[in-house]
Order: structure tokens, then C-alpha cells, then sequence
């Protein structure tokens, strides 16, 4: 059969239809390579927004449309700076390609959610350095630049501004992902825009004054989005009952009790010490995605023990308990009154559970830290804040807070008193 | 705690944010609890386009937004009607809604993909159908309406035709929202065009003679979107695949072989015979989603069963075969020839478990059976495609018929032999 | 020939089809006429954004549209109300539809450009009451209504808050509307979103407090569609030459020069007392349309008088003088100097008609004088400001001030060193 | 003077924004200056779409606008061949772009429109071909190579191909800014994902295989663009008016009588042979825009010949005739008909200014005269037709032919009795 053997090599060639960006060209063998890997493929049933979807349920899009997305910008970015005269080698093009494609590789099940759940105290940032340096192994070495400009190690920084920074192509895509499939017309961001005032300026990344307003609007939608989605109180209350659920779970098999779920996910429920992530965890964490966690809280919807199932089966039913965003905390005094309230109504001793009150803190734009540079017409460089002709900047140069609280919905109206 | 009762009674008014359609108000109670059922939630873990999102990564959306699409969908067309000066009533106004929103609830995991293998032999249809009685039953007679009219046998046919036609508002949502999530916008449909366009004569559905030149664009889009996507060559073989693989399941669970899986999907694994639907089938139907499907293969990747492993990792590695669309039919000497050349790649008896051709045929526009009617500036009534000035209707009145085989990766070369 | 006179009887419904909106349909016989009369016809010849589109070109869209886009807002924000239960009578909406068709129907060539030139410092909303209470007497007083809600003395404030307040239809579609022209992308305004959110109380606007962030979206948007496009410095720059061409040609005729012109725009430039608007000075406005201008700026370009000449071709051309938005003004000094430079280049004795500075303000929001009002779920209504999740509101609650200067190219380096 | 010098050189960098599009650079300091020549900035005052906006309200876009996105598509094509390999030299790239941009530069006022009835009897190609090689004067040579393009003697076919082919930049843009601008959402195109499917082989251009749907898609959209827009009844109508009254006038200046005008028009209304263009024709032409030919059209409403007062009237004042899209022609008796109707109604001899049969042809592709050829993954190129998978071509190799008709509204229910 030799004579065919020529013809089943695989073509390296891909084309992706993205809703959001058109089309995504692959034309590198290795980049092919670390997308057809298992590591990779399990992105694709990884929400990128976790339970949002309950909010907005167009919002069932995935981190690898997400890292793809991050790739093609970077691609975009680099083209538009090799025009401006930027040299960059073919070398460092696929390496910063890599490192975003790769940079979120290390994100468990509904993203953030589980984070430090499932892996008890390891951040995915972590998990995702780890699996580069596996993958990095497995390609013999062809991953190290990509691993350098992730730690921000190699020498021209913007390269690793363009992958984490106050105005990186992770967040452009995001927001402008995350827009698209929640239909929160305000959060759009007009990352191309903002991609064509990019330069570099003594390797490091600068915006081009023009380009003043493009800003504005990305960090005013920004926080629209904030409010929006990932701060909105129902995502941030499923959230809260998919952690308590997992950590019930864990308990009771702690306690040594039986539960049904899949394999992987009983890895993760009943070993507790992660703290130097081993081989075998990270090949059962390669197997562990979303449908782990709800095939497992469909089965624990009948199960014995009263608080894994009513957390379950509110998940499951969308039978979600009442929240509120409020501009300030509740009183441990009341918090206290809720608490008793509940275990009253569910006859349990722990209304923990399913009280939960939480600081939502975001701040728009740090103009201490690594601010965004804007390219004058003269040459000059100046900080973003610095800029005459802003209109917001200084007002977004501060925190804001907000408090969230959810109750069963079964006191829901108790809670109105102390408002 | 009688004093905040009053307040805990959930607030039935509802608006969901979609992407495509902008947003979808919920204003009816019934409606409301139709959507709150568990039945119903079940389809925000169906996918709508099965493993499409295979080819097409943005298609996670899932048949609940396309309920919910189609839902808003007849609001707005009702409501032009009414401006038109169609008499509807309050009553059938809720039923269509009710109809077209329950049409799709029997959608088994990946939709039409495991019609026939989960459930043997039972058209979604029917199980929608049938949950539709059962909720008529717990929601005391009130969906009596939606059925009659769901069966076509209400008098007043347009509610039917609206539902279940070749212009029919399930089709002008899933070709448009399809389009929107594949990123293929070949396949786009100006709904709210052709929606604009629609009357009723003698209770009969018509589109005003001047919106000719939507419905010919929307029945070419159609045509884009069968060849782009519902019959792209990699979703058809992923498809084959799953089913092979929960074939295979079945018979090894039937030679009485332990496999790992959730309790619901074994449930229809080992159940061979649902001739006349049981309660019992129907609760268990009503847990079964995308999520048992996928968590079982990513179990069965390290099965013991040859056939079962290869067909799991494929699909969950996606290293899916090597396919092809064709004009003609392979002859069936050589399909035995492939056959024979998997059984020895794989070493195994029964290769037929990877090598598949299936006819794929659409009839673009049927101008014999229930024809679209176009109402002329006169008055009168007559037959789409008796329309002067219509461009593409008489080439699309026939069957488009090709071919699709997939074959191993190992012997893909083979195939070329052949063509 | 009699037998033909009932199919001649013109059909008074229509249907426009807006890029921004899609389909308008008009189905009233009333305002079907007063589309059609030539007073509304020539809004088809006046430009929405003066000279924009010397800076975004595909600006070109004219009042006659932005008209019919506000009375679609307007159709769709009273069936939006009804639908919540506010009544509202065949009367009020045809009237308030009127009255915002109309609002604007005084506008002169290039818009707000000319305003105070052409006709001597009449405002256009002047012209737009004159020429509203000449169409009543046309149509035997069916206008009598759409001009009380024009006036604000109807009773029930919402409609004429509809048309002129913080909030009002016309913004909504104008902002959105000059997005989509010109590109600015950052000025897009969901306008339907917020019309959902749109509800009457006591007869006054508000809205749903839900939708506080597309409030701010809309407030925000404003801001850079006021610095992208309105006072873009080009966009300024050349409306000022604009007005000092017409005052030029205005002075020459006063001279008694002779100078090539439309007999139209003759009319207004030899004519100097506006202040009771003549039935003449109206059946002479009426014909007056953005081309009168261009054809005599295009002859202009050829006059013996320099200045004329110079400002006409500079307009025709777009050879435009340099430009810059400053925050703080010139000193009295720096611009009597650069009158001196640009009188010895050009050799003459007026400078001012080539040297500009002026100020540009905008109050992002006024929350003292008619702030807008939101709807709390408690039933509570309360000023916009005082809303606790709000994040920009105060921040723009006070004038944006900057300033802008030109000066003619040939000298346009000096200035830098007053900079 | 001399220390500002050096800031006063202008900028010769720009950035247009197009809504369509997006961002546009112009980085090239020939073809900037190319941009900035009177010739082309003339082309701001030239609709692109004639009349249209008679149907279309928002098609207000200009020859200017198109132009440029025209060039922009020549840049993303030409970028994504080299990303293909395709060896293309700075000259060459240079000369495409200006071949392209400046492909439409002897359009005269409302472009097709008034083609053969301003200048007797010159194609617009002509004179673009003339002012093409008067700016190579002014520029030195610097346009050869574009004109060598543009004139298709180049060696390498593919650049000219971009220009002018059935697959061409030119249509690419046109038809889905058109569909933009106009809001007949049938017409769009995906211009990039065609653009992208581009490749070049032995200097001919093809289209990759698997953009087979894109391009079936962009077939049948230009279709839909035809009837919907280019030959829409009354766009064709207004033309036709419009043509007419341009006639008339000429005939009554030839005839002695005085008519007001600009001098501009005048001088193509009292002259007759442009048999060879002279420079005095080209100076004139190259001042001659819409805005002429419309403040014309305004005074002449009340001009004493009764034709030109009407035909003027009905095209300002929109009022327009009765006309109808047919399959067959009327007869030459019943043209007859029409005509003594017509001219005892006006009490005029020449009813043949208002009466006007004339046939609308479109050939969708073209299969023998420069097929598109595609390109096989074995690297064979066959042409279109040939294709395996094609669903609509073989269909639309045929000549769509329809017969347009119009009569004064007086006698507009005459018509009905022939058909």
C-alpha cells in the first residue's frame, strides 16, 4: 500500500470560520500540531464564561474559540506593526503566537468558577505553565520562546504586553467575544481599531494618541461588562452554588461517603494536596471538562445527602435563590439572622450553604501600574492619564465596589427589611 | 414569617438578552412555567446543531435559544398580522407561541444525530408529542390548543403553517441563527423581511407578490447552509461516528459487558424495546443530555473493546476520518475493498463499525406539495413559482443528490484510488 | 375614460427601507401626504452632519432619512408603551409621529452650518414652527395637534419629552444613525434597547432602572460622537470657512457687486431683514437645498474677490486650512499676530475670515434641569443621578470645554510656537 | 519665516473611516496626492447609485467612497496573495491601486445615468482613460504602469483581472457597499471571504475550489442587486426623466431659448461634438457634478416650456410616473396607444418624453466569454462550470431579460387594460 502512503499525510493547512473574527488561518505545522493536542481539543468543552449562559443563553461559546480568537489578533497585530516597520522575527511571530494560543490551556471546567476547587489552591495561570512545559517536552524544545514571553521573560516587552498588560489582545478578544454571544451590545469593543493605533517605541508597546477615544470606549466597555455579565448577580450566585456543591461533594467523600460521578472528577473530589502538581494530575486533568461537572450534579439532584442535592438540582432546574447587588454589605448582625432563617426553612445545620454575601471590586484603569502609553504626533510618549484631550480616564483611575448577596428564594423577601 | 410572603412570589416577567433576535420578553405566566419546567431547561444542554461545532467551533448555541428564537419569532409575526387586521385571539396568540416553543422539546442529546440510535426507532417527533401531553396533563388542559394546533388540526391552517411548512418560522430562525454562530454568512435570512411580508388569506398563509426576491434569497441560503454545514462532510462523519460508538455500546452492553456511564444513559443502553412510551422512558429521557453522551466516551477512550475505544477518542480527540463529498455513489466491490483494508489496518471483523457512504439529498423548494402562495397587488393568490418574475424557483424544484463517504485516516490515500 | 380613474388613485401605503432601521412602513394617509409634499421632499437635498463627510465620507445621509427614523422610533416606542398598558389614542400617535417627522423640517443647507447666516439669525426651529402651521392650514388643521406636543403644551409631557429631552427619539436616532455613516463606531447606540426600557408614568418618561447602563452607554457614546464627529476639527474648520464664504458673498452683494448664484440662493444673500417671516421668504426657502451651495461655491472658486475665492476653493477643493482642538484658548495676542501672518501671505486686509478660534462645550448630562427619571422595581421613581449602581453619571455631570483654531496652511507651522 | 518650513509640509499619511470596510491608510504619498487632486475630490459630488436614493433613501454614497474601498480591497488582496507566495513588486503593487482607484474617475453626474447624454456619445471609460493620462502629464509618468493595467496590456494578467473581470475588486465593493448603503440586505457580499479564496497561477487569477459556495453566493446576490436596485422600476424611471429633461434642454438651447444654469452645464448642454475630448471639455467636465444638474432641475420647474417644467417638477418634487416591470414588451400599437394618450392629457406633440419601453438584460455569469477558473486541491485549475459541487451556475449561464415601462400618473390605470 505504499503508494498511497504520500496522500494520507495529514494537510496542516486550516482554515477556522470565527463568527466574531472571519476567517483564522492556520499555515504553521507546529501551531497545527498544539491545536490538534488533546490538551488543546478539551478547550472545546470548556465554557469560556462559566455558568453566564444562565443569564444569557447564547453565551455557550468555549476557551478555544477564545484562544483562537487571541491567536488571530496577534496575528493581526503583528502584521499591522511589521507594515509601521517593526522588525520581528519569524521566530518570535510564532513563538508570541503560542504563548496566547496556550496562555489559557490550564483552565479547568466553567473557567474560573472551579479554579480553586477542584485544584485546591492552584491557580490556572500555574496549570497552564505546566501543560506548556509538557507540551514543550513532547515538541523538543520548540516551545521555549513562547514559554519566555509568557513569563514575560524575554527582552522586548511588548510582546508580552500584547498577551497580558492593561489593554492585551486577551482582553480585546474577550470583551468583543463575550459581546457577541451574550447579545450585551454594550460591551462591544472595536479591537481592530484599537490594533491599528498599536506601536512599538523602544520595544515597548505604545497606542497611538489618535487613538485616545478607541481607548475610552474599551475601558468604559469594559466596565459594562463587568456589570453586566461577569458581575452579574445571577452568573455570580450559579457560580457560588456550583462551588458549594463541589466542595459537599468533597466533603462527603471525605466523610467517606459514595457518590456517582465520572472518574476524572472523583480524582479531583477525594485527592486533597495539589501543591506540586504531578504527572498523574495533569493527565486527569487533561480528561476533565465541563460535562464532568454536569453529569455529575444531574445524578446528585436525587441523591441522600439534603444539601448536595437541593444545590444540585437548583443548578440543574435553573431553580437559582434570590440575589442582590448592593452598594453596601450587609451587617454580620444580619447576615447572621439570614443564616438562621435558612437552616430553619431546610432543617440543616449549615445554612452557609446557600448564604453568601461577596465584595465585587473592580478598578476600570490602573494609572500606577504599567499604564497604557500613548505615541504623541511629536514622537513623545506619555501616559494615558497624561493626555489632554481625555475625557473619562481620570474618573476610571479608581476602584468600584459593590456587594453581592443571594438567599433561598424561600426567604427571598425576608431579606428586603435590611435593605 | 407570613409578613414577607407576599414578596417571595417570583416575578413572571422575564426578558432574555439573544444575540440574534436582541430581546425576548416573556409576558405570559403559563409561558413562563413552561420555560421554568425541567423539561424544557433539559434543552440548554442539547446542542443545535449537533457536533457541528466540530467544523464550525462558534455552533455551541443550543436548541433552548432556538425555542426561545422561534417563540419571538411568532410575537412578531403575530403582531403584524394583527396590524394587518387579521383577527387573533388571545387564546390562539398563546397557543402558537406555546406550539412552536414545545415543537423541538423531544430532541434527544446532539439533536438529530441520535434520533433513532438512543431511543430505537422513535421520531423526536413523537416524544415531543408526547411530553406535550404530559405537560397538558400537570398544567390542567391548558396546552390543549398548542397541541390541536401542533397536529395541524386546528381549523385556522396559517398556526399550523406557521410552525410546520416550507416557509415555516422554525426554519427562518435556525438558518439565520445557524449562520450567526457557524460564521457561514452565505446561510443568512433576513427574517424579519420575510415576516413583514406574510398575510393571511381564507386562513391561509400567503407572502405579499413584492417580497419574491426574500423568500427565492431565503431558499438559496437554505442550500448554502445544507451544503456548508448541516451536510459538511466533517460533520456528517463525526456524526457516523457517535452513532457507531453508542451502537457498539449497546451491543456490548447487551452482551452483558460492564461500561462505564451515567445511570441515564445506561438506562437506554440496555433498553431495547420503547414501542409505546412509558412514563419511566420519559423521566429518563428527561435527564439525558449532550453531557451523559460526552463524559461516557471520554470514559470509553480506554475501553477494552477495540471498536468502542477508536470510535470514542476519535470523536473526543476529534482525529476524525478522512471524508469526502461526491457526485457518485462508491460501487459496492469497492466499498468491500475498504472494508477489507480497515479490518486489516485495525485488525478486527467488522469494519463496517468505521466505513460509512450515505446518500445526501435536498429537495430546495417542493412546488408540488404544499407550495408557498403569493398574494399579487390584485388580490389574487397563485403559486410561488407561477410568479413572472421569480429568478431561481424552477432550478430549485428538484432533488440535489450527492454522496459522502469517510474511511480511516490509515488508508485515506486508498480511497483516491477509487475516484 | 372613466374606467381607469380608480386604479390611477395613488396607494398611500409605502415602505422605506433604512440601512439602520430596515423597514419603515407608513400606513397613514395624512403623514403618507406630508412625506410626500415638497416641503419634506427637499430635506432629501440637506446633508444630516453639515460637511462630515469631508471627514467620514460615507456621511452623506440626509434629514429626510433621520426624519423617518425618528418617526419609526417613535412608532416603536408607543407600541412598546401600549403593550406595558399605557394608553394612548389613534390622535396622540399620529400626532406625536407627525411632530417628530416634522421636527426638523426648517433646516437650512448643511443643516445647522448656516443657520444664523443664510437667514439672518433666525433659529431653525423657528422655521420649522412657520412651516408646520402652513402645512396645518394646507391639511384644514390636522396638524393642530402634532404642534401643541411640538410646543410642549399638550398636557401629556411624555410625547413632547419623546421628541425634546435628555433622552428623546431624535438623539436616538441620530447618534446611532451617524455612527453607522460615518464608521465612528464608539457613537453606536442601541436605541431599541433603551426604547424597551422606556415607561410612562403620570404622564411623565421614565426608565426601567434596569436600564441604567444603557443610559450611561447612551451618555457615553454621546461624548465621542460630540469629539469623533461633530466638533472634529475638520468637521469645525470647515463649516467655518463655509459661513465665511457666504458672509463674503453676502458683503459683495451689498457692494453691488454682481455675483454668479442660484436666483435662490440670490434671494437670501441680497435680502437682510428676516425677523417676521414673510410668506415669500418661505416658497423661497423651500427651494433652497445644499446643491444651491455647491454650485456656487464651485463658481466662486473663479471670482475677482480673493478672499471669496480663496474660501471657495478651499471648500470645493478640500483644501482645507490647519486645524487643532486645544483645552486652553489663545491669548488675544497670539491671534492678532496670526491675523498679521495671514494678511501678509495672503495680501489682504481682512484676516478674519481666515482665522477662527472658537469654544466647544458640551454638558454630557444636566442633572439640574430635567434629569431623567428611573423607574425603581418598588414602583419609586427617582433622578438619574441618585441611582446607586450608576458608575459615570456624576462624572458627567459638568461641561467638557475645549477649544478650537485655524489658521490657513501656508503659516500653519507657526503656531506651533504658541503651543 | 523659514523656522516653521518644515512643520507646514503636509502629512501625507492619512486614515479614512469607512462604515463598510473600516479603517483605509493611505501610506503611499503618490497616491496621496492622487486623492487630493481636484479630479478625484470631484468625485465626492457624484453619487454612486445615480437616483437611487429616490428608492432607497440612505443610498446617498458616492463614486468617491467607492474608489476608495476599491483600493482597499486591491490591499487586502494583494497582501493575502504574498502571503500565498505570490512574487508582487512595490511598482506593481502601487500601480494596481491606482489602476483601481482611479477606474471611475470619468464619471460624470449621477454616474450611468447621464453617461451618453452630457457627453454625446463618450463612454465614461474613455474619458477616465483621458483625465488618467493627463494626471501621468502632471505626475510624470509615475501612472504608465497603472494605465498599462487599467488598459490590460501588462503581461501579467491577474493585476487587470482585479479591475475587470466577472469576479472583480470593483464588483466586489459595489455590490455590498450598495447593498449597505441601500439596506437590501439580498445583495450582500462577502467580499474578504472571496478575497481571501484568491490566488494567482501562472499570472492568472483563480478561486480556490472550497470557495465554490462564495462564489455561487456572490452570483446570486448581483442578481438580487439588479432587481432590487439597478433595475428597480423606479430608479429606472427616474433616470429616464432624468435623461429626458437633459434632452429637452438641450434641444431648447440649440433652439436659441435662454434657460438658467450653471455655466458648467451650459457649456455641455450648448456644445455637441466630443468626438476627440479636448482639454477645454476635460477642464469643464472636471467641474461638473450632481449639485449642477440639480439646482438646474430646481429653477427649471418654472421654466415656460411645459416638457421641461414637467418632467423637472416630477423629478425635484418626486413625483414621479406610474411604471411597471414586465415580462414581455407591449406592442408597438399599444405604445401608440399610450403616446396619444399622454399627449392629449399634457396638450403637448411629443409624448415620447414621458413614455419609455425599454429591455432590462442581465447575463449572470458568463461561461464562455473569461469563465473564473478554480483552483483544485491537485492544483488542477478548471473553469467554474465544471465543477462537481456547483448547485446554481449551470443555471445562471442564461440571459435574464424583463421589459420596463413608464406613463404619466394621469394615465397610469390605462396601462392595466394590455396587460
Amino acid at each position: 500500500m505504499k503508494e498511497y502512503k504520500k496522500e494520507t499525510r495529514i494537510n496542516k493547512k486550516k482554515i477556522f470560520n470565527d463568527p466574531v473574527l472571519g476567517f483564522i488561518s492556520i499555515s504553521d505545522e507546529l501551531i497545527f500540531d498544539l491545536i490538534e493536542h488533546p490538551y488543546f481539543q478539551r478547550l472545546r468543552r470548556i465554557s469560556q464564561t462559566g455558568l453566564s449562559y444562565y443569564v444569557y443563553p447564547g453565551a455557550t461559546h468555549t476557551r478555544f474559540l477564545h484562544a483562537l480568537g487571541c491567536m488571530q489578533l496577534m496575528h493581526i497585530t503583528l502584521r499591522s506593526l511589521k507594515e509601521k516597520g517593526v522588525y520581528i522575527s519569524k521566530d518570535e511571530e510564532r513563538a508570541s503566537k503560542i504563548a496566547i494560543l496556550l496562555h489559557d490551556i490550564g483552565h479547568g471546567p466553567f473557567s474560573h468558577a472551579l479554579e480553586s476547587t477542584i485544584i485546591n489552591g492552584i491557580h490556572h495561570e500555574k496549570i497552564s505553565l505546566t501543560l506548556m512545559k509538557l507540551l514543550n517536552e513532547e515538541f523538543n524544545g520548540k516551545l521555549s520562546l513562547a514559554i519566555d514571553i509568557f513569563l514575560d521573560k524575554y527582552p522586548r516587552n511588548f510582546f508580552h504586553q500584547l498577551i497580558s498588560s492593561q489593554i492585551d489582545l486577551d482582553r480585546l478578544d474577550y470583551l468583543r467575544r463575550d459581546s457577541f454571544f451574550t447579545g450585551v451590545s454594550e460591551g462591544n469593543v472595536n479591537s481592530e481599531r484599537i490594533i491599528t493605533m498599536m506601536n512599538v517605541i523602544d520595544d515597548e508597546l505604545v497606542i497611538d494618541a489618535k487613538g485616545i477615544y478607541s481607548i475610552e470606549k474599551y475601558l468604559t466597555s469594559r466596565i459594562f461588562m463587568y456589570w453586566q455579565v461577569y458581575f452579574h448577580k445571577t452568573s455570580v450566585t450559579a457560580e457560588f452554588y456550583l462551588i458549594e456543591a463541589l466542595k459537599r461533594a468533597k466533603k462527603l467523600f471525605y466523610k467517606g461517603q459514595e457518590l456517582p460521578t465520572t472518574p476524572t472528577l472523583q480524582y479531583f473530589l477525594t485527592k486533597t494536596d495539589f501543591s506540586d502538581l504531578k504527572n498523574e494530575d495533569l493527565y486527569q486533568f487533561s480528561h476533565l471538562d465541563d460535562s464532568d461537572i454536569i453529569s455529575a450534579l444531574q445524578l446528585w439532584q436525587y441523591h441522600d445527602d439534603k444539601i448536595l442535592r437541593i444545590l444540585s438540582k437548583s443548578i440543574i432546574q435553573r431553580k437559582l435563590p434570590v440575589s442582590l447587588i448592593m452598594p453596601k454589605p450587609l451587617t454580620n448582625n444580619v447576615i447572621e439572622k439570614l443564616l438562621i432563617e435558612t437552616e430553619k426553612i431546610y432543617n440543616i445545620k449549615k445554612g452557609n450553604y446557600f448564604i453568601h454575601q461577596n465584595k465585587l471590586n473592580i478598578l476600570p484603569y490602573n494609572s500606577t501600574k504599567d499604564p497604557i502609553k500613548l505615541l504623541l504626533k511629536s514622537g513623545k510618549v506619555i501616559d494615558l492619564e497624561k493626555m489632554n484631550n481625555q475625557v473619562f480616564i481620570k474618573g476610571l483611575s479608581k476602584d468600584i465596589i459593590k456587594y453581592h448577596i443571594c438567599v433561598p428564594r424561600e426567604i427571598g423577601g425576608f431579606i428586603q427589611r435590611f435593605l
